[in-house]
């Protein structure tokens, strides 16, 4: 009801081949995207050894930017163009350095201006890594086939 | 008063010795501590082609990278081990992709067990790119000359 | 495993009565606690014709203690005394001035001296209101039967 | 520069005499507002007896008022309407359960349809209490001289 969403899988699919080919960074760390639906993504990688913090730990930052991919994912996935604005990460138990992770991003709603969504980092044994809130704002432009060009919010 | 705090530069400086050899993450991302004192720091790093995300633009991960490396520094910058236990990150402008970015953290209050750090992300013309709270739970080993031990807050 | 937990239902019905008699705040805007188990809680209020902001909607504020307070009651389902580190809130839409609302609160993760909750906020008709995380610290000391005096996390 | 902003001191006189006549929920609480300027605002109030949760101690939701009462005047300082999208406020010490305490709101940047603010909340020793950041939505049209119609962010 006029938020300009989409519930189409088709538009999704096309939402998944963009993020997933053109977000280079989520691609220098390994980072994939496992599933994507309206409102809906998940995403994985495998921790590597450079992967640390100064204490030998797996990187809050490295943490944050699967979950932030599974975020940009899903506040995408209706083809409109969301960035950004706010993001509150918190870590509820250290990985094994070697782990392998999985994000899921969950719509909790979405509105005509804003979004909000909440992220889940889980390791291979279903443990609890971290969870997140991640709001965002949807620009007027469907991102699809044209280039971004509103740059501020 | 009794937070086992300490001001001494030269713990500082050994801190800062410490971290910036052994966080690798931050090292493959090219960040530097540009200064630590008792209870506050300065990384910096320069933007990579590598660092933008699925909308071409600098990516709120490596933004994040830089502020939680400020983060980590200035909690750990007593010699007591500090890890983080949440962080939340307002966006509030885009840098340009080859920006020179710099963040700093203040410690706002650091207490017996925990501690409040905020942290700010700047482009090289100062725009103010990114501001973030940082809480971190503080453990009761000295880090310095020992291995951490306890993983768990 | 060795959280000092407790599930055991006749606890948290002590912590439920000594909450609901001793929050006089909470009293004072018409907040019950609803529902308590170890690690849950329901609170519900009905608005009233003074709890509106400059702009005439319900108070944002109004909403966060119907929150916290449901927060309250969860991290202290174990009869341990917790106190809030930090909460974070998200308004996702404005409910009716007369509105009857409902907040829930689920324990996410309970760590030995930390715990986060995740808490909804519901109107009559089931939208949602607010989403909100709030991390609690654990203190050491059990709060039935004796005073709280750890005064500071 | 196009943020629609207004530095004009008389609007935000205007502003002051509006809010703090409207808000009747900050009224019931005895919250007054004690300055106010273009992205800024000054909050005061006297605890009183029945503002304390179940452990005796002030109340989080009390605090919380205080300082978005600060917030809302700060980001409705330029004459637009504007809402809260989102808080999240820090706890870093208990004041006295009959404690003097003062909210500060400070605009670290305001775009065209979002701002951020930092609140800073100190009781009458000069002891920080909390520290909040408030991310407001900015609507279109301006309030003063009419009623608002936009509900939804």
């Amino acid at each position: 009801m006029g938020t300009d969403n989409t519930s189409d899988p088709d538009v999704s699919r096309e939402v998944a081949a963009f993020i997933a080919e053109r977000d280079l960074f989520a691609h220098s760390l390994g980072i994939e995207l496992a599933e994507l639906k309206p409102g809906f993504s998940r995403t994985r990688m495998q921790l590597a050894p450079h992967m640390v913090n100064g204490h030998g730990l797996p990187h809050g930052a490295v943490i944050f930017a699967l979950a932030d991919f599974a975020f940009a994912a899903a506040c995408n996935s209706h083809g409109r163009t969301a960035v950004a604005l706010s993001m509150d990460i918190h870590f509820l138990s250290s990985p094994r350095v070697d782990a392998e992770l999985e994000a899921e991003a969950v719509e909790v709603r979405c509105g005509q201006r804003t979004g909000l969504y909440r992220i889940t980092v889980l390791d291979q044994d279903k443990n609890i890594v971290a969870e997140l809130h991640g709001m965002a704002y949807r620009k007027k432009e469907r991102f699809l086939g044209e280039t971004a060009q509103e740059t501020e919010a």
